[in-house]
């Protein structure tokens, strides 16, 4: 075999590494047999020349072997899970995993926490009284096999590999690498002992990618990739130009999406957890065509069967499972200041990243992995795209006891919303689907 | 300022970094605050993208000023040195130094030790016995103003960034980057308080850069960074496809050197040092054109002042000034064996890598750094390229009393060698000039 210089060298010029390379190099990097200056200078290569779909299988299946791997074959039914890519206002996994899982697709869902301007699904379940999104791994596997569902955070053994190299590539100019980022994410979501995948790859200001042309590169590979590790994996590529829904902040968030069962959501919300929770019966086996997905997802509203088995799941994790259905046992801010339209006019755009970062300033997120969070204070949007406002009306809320954080904020989410005079045609939140 | 990752991601995306960037990040990495593997991932992204003329020169002069600098300036006189990219029985040095002082320019010479296939000016001066390459930083100065010329290895405090950062570039597959290269050779002359330097720039089988082209763009790059950092400079590119000169191994090119300056050396060996000897002299203004520098050089063999000061620099260093006219009090093997021809026709080639590795493995050099050399062993060609052989002649020796590494080297050498039908034209050793 050849020597780790070597094989850096090979991956220069633009070489494929072999399957045993790749496992080597990462087995040995875990062990910390491989010292970071020569992984980051191969990331560096990586960076530069990409990987084929080949070396990328081998490094997600070497990364995720890193680490322990659940064991679900045990639970009759497929088990799918949802990624999302990050974005802001994204709440849809709190009512998309009930949802899915009352129509007899079991999802194990690990989630992450908020880091800069993307929240995170573990900051808004833990807005819910009493939730905790720690649990042993046996509990996880009870909750998937009784009520259908189990949401929480990372165990500290799964994909090791992962953390040691995200963190690396976090301060050598590495992240933006498609393999690397296939890698990492795919990695993790293997570990949960998933049969198929949905993703949902934001496009836009608010996302990570910010062009179409550079989501769908990352798109396909991840499809690609999970495919070549022998899951199946549909990827819908949507918009994150706007925050999603009308709130920002964990607990407005949780209660937004748990108005999703109720059929109380704003309709970019509803579309965008109704067409990936399609993906996911479909992969799930118990839909055959994306119209039969639709009726059986509606008849688990209709039926009041999502909602139980989010009541289920709330209070199966230590949560008041009345959040549900009322909002109103959430943590609250005393204070709310308005942000007023000083035109009159429709609502052009609203910068979803200015209104992430806005939010982390307030408290809602995180600039460093060790911040506190306050799960009341964020934001809530009174009229959204292409919504008519005059002169004085309230546009927005900032939720916040602390006055100067406040307006700061007030300031910054005005400046994010911009007002022009004619209605702006809004396109659909899908862009497009691949798979 | 940006931060460490934004620089390097900066430099990832080919963009220039500015000197107070380049200066701070060499700084901070000298002592340790920046850690290697941010170091490694930069080196690589630098490989990619090259660097700007005013880059290299930033990072030149960054990584000089890592360490101390001499000050000659009280010498009167040009200060000239050379440096050879290195090549298999390039013992040029040895003979240079004292010819060109001899003509009144100073030459302050920092030598390296031999790694790899390629030999050491170190290890050759110290097959002379008595003779130490390890002197104080006055003592050298002393030499340079008394002798006109010292001999000396690098010390520990000449541009301690180029050590670090060349160790981590060993190991990282970042060792070849013409920007890289530029600045950890150049670093290390300009600390020698030089107003000039003649490059001999070696290309082919048995040198750094394989083809002409690739040495062309070194040759260059190295050229213009010395002149923007104040030094005038010429490189010459020469060949380096067969060994320079009839020998390899310390000792045995000790003794070939001093050879030059009785005028009894082989042709290319000759050729080689008195073009290289011309550069110096027009650069040390003690010439205006080739053809004066060429009858100072001429007339200091023939008047003895430069055998004069090679026995002055030997004696100076602790040496036995007899080996400039007696080589007989070298070290030498008590037993040779030798190569001989198997067929009759002309030398059509001798692969000089093949040699030097070969001479590796008789203990003539070094695989890792600290390996123990032995100066009396290594090949004397008795024909070389173009010379008519006759099946059953000998065509070199291998000196070695050691039978099993003779025998091995024996084969190697053997086979290094092609013999053909008709005499090949021997092309001139300077293939061209840069300056």
């Amino acid at each position: 075999m050849k020597t780790l210089p070597e094989m850096i060298a090979h991956k220069r010029d633009g070489h494929a590494l072999s399957h045993d390379e790749i496992q080597w190099i990462i087995r040995e990097y875990t062990r910390e047999a491989i010292p970071d200056y020569q992984m980051s200078a191969l990331a560096m290569a990586i960076f530069f020349r990409g990987m084929s779909e080949d070396e990328m299988v081998a490094l997600t299946l070497a990364m995720r072997d890193s680490g322990s791997v659940l064991d679900l074959a045990h639970i009759p039914g497929r088990k799918v899970d949802k990624h999302s890519t990050g974005g802001v206002g994204d709440k849809v996994s709190l009512a998309l995993a009930p949802w899915v899982a009352a129509c007899g697709v079991r999802v194990p869902m690990v989630s992450g926490r908020g880091l800069g301007h993307t929240g995170g699904t573990l900051d808004k379940l833990e807005a819910i009284p009493g939730f905790s999104v720690q649990t042993s791994t046996a509990r996880f596997i009870e909750l998937v096999a009784t009520v259908g569902t189990g949401m929480i955070g990372q165990t500290a053994d799964v994909a090791p590999a992962d953390k040691k190299l995200y963190a690396l590539r976090d301060v050598t100019a590495t992240v933006e690498s498609v393999p690397l980022i296939v890698a990492s994410i795919l990695s993790k979501k293997l570990a949960e002992g998933i049969d198929a995948l949905v993703l949902d790859v934001k496009v836009g200001r608010g996302a990570f990618m910010k062009d179409l042309d550079q989501a769908r590169v990352l798109a396909n590979a991840l499809v690609r990739t999970a495919r070549g590790a022998g899951k199946d994996c549909v990827a819908l590529l949507t918009r994150m130009d706007a925050p999603l829904g009308r709130t920002v902040g964990n607990a407005l968030e949780t209660a937004e999406a748990f108005a999703i069962l109720h059929q109380r959501a704003p309709r970019d919300l509803y579309e965008c957890t109704l067409k990936l929770a399609q993906e996911m019966l479909i992969l799930g086996h118990v839909a055959r065509t994306h119209e039969e997905a639709q009726a059986k997802l509606e008849a688990a509203l209709q039926d009041g069967s999502a909602r139980d088995t989010a009541r289920a799941m709330v209070q199966a994790q230590g949560g008041d499972p009345r959040v549900v259905d009322d909002p109103s046992i959430l943590p609250v801010t005393r204070t709310k200041i308005p942000v007023k339209a000083t035109q009159n006019g429709f609502i052009q755009s609203i910068d979803a990243l200015e209104v992430g970062l806005a939010a982390v300033s307030l408290g809602a997120g995180r600039t460093r992995s060790d911040d506190v969070i306050d799960p009341a204070v964020g934001f809530v949007f009174e009229r959204t795209l292409s919504e008519p406002v005059t002169a004085g009306d309230v546009i927005a809320w900032i939720h916040s006891d602390d006055p100067a954080r406040a307006e700061a904020a007030q300031t910054r989410v005005a400046n994010a919303i911009t007002v022009g005079s004619s209605a702006p045609t809004v396109p659909s939140l899908v862009l497009e689907r691949i798979g």
